[in-house]
């Protein structure tokens, strides 16, 4: 994995992928107002993310590159291919906990980036990760769907998948 | 987290937990023969692990007691508890490609355990935990389940959540 820029030489941002041949989330719980509001996408790939202190913009852009051409997703002849390549959908998932230690039998997020630059990081990430999404499926001619959960959030997640392959990146 | 024994100074395992409300696994495809066979569980912990070389069955005991005994579940008051506590059910998913890591557009494996060893730390790991498994729910008077992936079989999972709560933890 990538040496990190993060503070204390461990890594300024984790992501965990699954593929998925449909996922939905959560991204408003039920009020006394309204139901509860979910996105979804179909075939493509789900991306956990978590930023740490020290993390800043500066990242992004090979993150997301790096994250988007990987070849973790299957074509349908079977070939790996990336999910800008498939062209695949995209959901992306802010998680918190993915920086978590074990401090005895608790988790300790000390590592963690603020709530306010971990937004404002989030925010950027999912921006790019829309753009470059969407310049491959005008590109391929093709339909997909980029959807992402809410900061801060509690993330109710469904996942169906055809194998859910994980791979963890450190940045 | 932990040091590793590894080999090259790198974590022996690496497991990725996930909670759930539900979540089912199929363990054997579908053939001419006979339909799909799937495993699910409840509500509990999903762990996916994977073994690097150099792992040995040393790490077994610390691994499940750490895994099985840390305060990731929600109780019905909400408060944090162990899924031995909960007592939740639990799945284990094989997950090779949590060892893999990025080079150029693709992924590699080299630090993966052999298939053959892997296969036998993972049966003594699933063995480990069904043993505290069945002990907690015995001891609690409730009735919960422990279920598996096929090493080595295409992991195809649908997982439900109240929130996945994804942590990461290396031996």
């Amino acid at each position: 994995m990538a040496g990190g820029g993060g503070g204390g030489g461990g890594p300024a941002a984790r992501a965990v992928l699954q593929r998925c041949v449909r996922a939905s989330l959560q991204v408003k719980p039920a009020d006394e107002l309204s139901e509860a509001r979910f996105v979804q996408i179909d075939r493509g790939m789900v991306i956990y993310i978590c930023f740490f202190k020290g993390a800043t913009e500066d990242i992004l852009p090979k993150m997301v590159s790096t994250l988007l051409n990987l070849r973790l997703c299957e074509s349908d002849s079977g070939k790996m291919v990336s999910v800008l390549e498939l062209p695949g959908s995209l959901l992306i998932i802010p998680q918190a906990t993915l920086g978590g230690k074990a401090k005895g039998r608790g988790m300790q997020y000390h590592s963690n980036i603020s709530k306010e630059d971990g937004l404002r990081l989030y925010s950027a990430f999912v921006a790019l990760c829309e753009k470059e999404l969407t310049a491959a499926a005008a590109a391929a001619g093709s339909q997909v769907t980029m959807k992402h959960g809410t900061y801060g959030n509690r993330q109710v997640l469904k996942l169906d998948t055809n194998g859910p392959y994980t791979h963890l990146m450190e940045f």
